[in-house]
């Protein structure tokens, strides 16, 4: 039976600077710890570079310790952007990590792998599980991307867990099958998949990895994730409970989602007609995030945007 | 290539009981005039039993005319429900219709074929189309529902669109897939999938309803439709748009699209954790839109009223 990641709180951060309000991570902690999912990622990890961010941009050490009180049996995630981490800074980085956090996830870009390889050495070397999800992997399905294949064994023995990342959110069921089925016949570690909803396929595409035989699946509470945002923690949970009949705790469940659904009403995750664009096309939801969230743009002129996006133009 | 019927002021009336702004209508249909649509569903034909609803409840004449000015190069569809209108109560249904509309549909039980066939005569004798949409197709995945397909046959000459219809928002792509090629290896007339999107696999089940020889797949506006909501327009032309290299006016869809999420905003039409359970489950959600659209019930008491009922318990 595949497992569950429930990354929320560091996906859904894109939407609130990761600025989460105290009492609604504790029903969202209780709710995880009560519900049959198996890790948490609770936010990134960074050296400080960047400016103001919430919490859950750096978790500094009294955020993971309230976190691991509250979801003792549950193994705990961060992540780290792979380009913005040196090996040498790792140690330092996790210090305060120790004996809360299990596994350091890492986001990868493909033609990163040796890099990915390099930081996965340091992180194990300070106690950690280590873990690459490769973004872009729309990028993958082309017979380019042979190259990028031919370079994953080398995180055997290294990498512990591998997913691959539909960062555009606009690959189709068949895609994800393929993909998940190569990448088990060339690794041993346990193979995830992390979705965008933005051509609405991101429940499909997970159904198809899980059928694959990829071992976890990302998801995030309402779905609140960068962009269009991720398959919903609900959704596959109800799924579980029907179809396998896992057991799933629905009033903890209730709980969390109607928190999160407040929100939702403030920040406006989901799909459009801009994010349906951009996700057929290939191109980064990180613009047209802003343009969306903006409201400043109207979607005639977004979509024009994106248009000449895809045809290789420059906005104007 | 399938074709695309869009149903939004259909199957949307749900949620405003048909009571369309006459300036959102015909921004719509202008919409619809240019873009690759083949069919258009605007509303319900009714004997007059029911108490107050909007226009597109009854489409009288006036706004027959007004529709066919609009979209004069596409086909007009209405629907009947088919327990609620006797073959010899329609050839004054249909009179007001002639000359405007081209294909009146049925919603039928499947359990109620042979009277969808009666009914069928009794439109075609009046110079129209007649289409089935068969509701409840998660019905039909039982080995039980044999006794039905063996009734799909005479409706052979008589019956011109045949459509699966999943009630509940419930089905599968492999359903969807199954059920398909059989209706395809047991009818000669156009075949047809109308989703709805409670456990968001809409878009999914359409796809694979076109793969499996599906003829075409209804639509509305930004999902606009009863209970969760359909398979959304703009999601497949920009699929058509992206795959198919379809030729797809994006200003008008903007446009139209623009125009129907202030109405969203304000009804709130999607999935969400109620949905998701009563669609899994395969529960009427029509009980589900009353909790849901009045505000007053918590997302527990919903669920915990869903899950009496799938146990076969009356809610308490």
């Amino acid at each position: 039976m595949y497992k569950i990641l429930d990354c929320t709180l560091r996906d859904g951060g894109y939407y609130n600077g990761w600025d989460f309000d105290d009492k609604l991570v504790e029903t969202y902690l209780k709710a995880m710890e009560a519900l049959p999912v198996s890790y948490i990622e609770v936010g990134y990890r960074n050296n400080g570079r960047y400016g103001y961010e919430g919490k859950y941009f750096y978790c500094p050490k009294f955020i993971l310790e309230k976190i691991r009180s509250l979801v003792p049996s549950k193994k705990i995630a961060v992540m780290f952007n792979e380009k913005d981490v040196k090996p040498e800074e790792v140690a330092r980085l996790l210090e305060p990590c120790k004996g809360l956090v299990d596994i350091v996830r890492m986001a990868v870009a493909p033609t990163r792998i040796p890099n990915a390889i390099e930081l996965s050495k340091a992180i194990k070397a300070e106690g950690f599980e280590a873990a690459v999800n490769m973004m872009y992997m729309s990028s993958l399905l082309d017979d380019k991307a042979d190259a990028i294949f031919e370079q994953l064994p080398a995180m055997e023995g290294i990498v512990d867990y591998f997913s691959l990342v539909d960062s555009y959110g606009g690959v189709y069921p068949a895609d994800v099958s393929r993909l998940v089925k190569k990448c088990k016949a060339l690794l041993s570690m346990p193979i995830g998949f992390h979705g965008h909803n933005n051509i609405e396929l991101v429940f499909a595409n997970s159904l198809a990895a899980i059928e694959a035989g990829c071992d976890m699946v990302d998801a995030t509470v309402t779905g609140m994730g960068r962009g269009a945002g991720n398959l919903k923690t609900e959704l596959i949970l109800t799924h579980q409970a029907t179809k396998d009949k896992v057991d799933v705790d629905f009033n903890s469940l209730a709980n969390v989602v109607t928190d999160f659904e407040e929100l939702q009403a403030q920040y406006g995750w989901g799909t459009n007609l801009p994010y349906m664009v951009s996700g057929a096309n290939s191109l980064p939801q990180k613009d047209v995030m802003d343009w969306v969230s903006k409201r400043s743009y109207s979607i005639n002129s977004i979509i024009r945007g994106l248009s000449n996006q895809s045809k290789g133009q420059k906005d104007n």
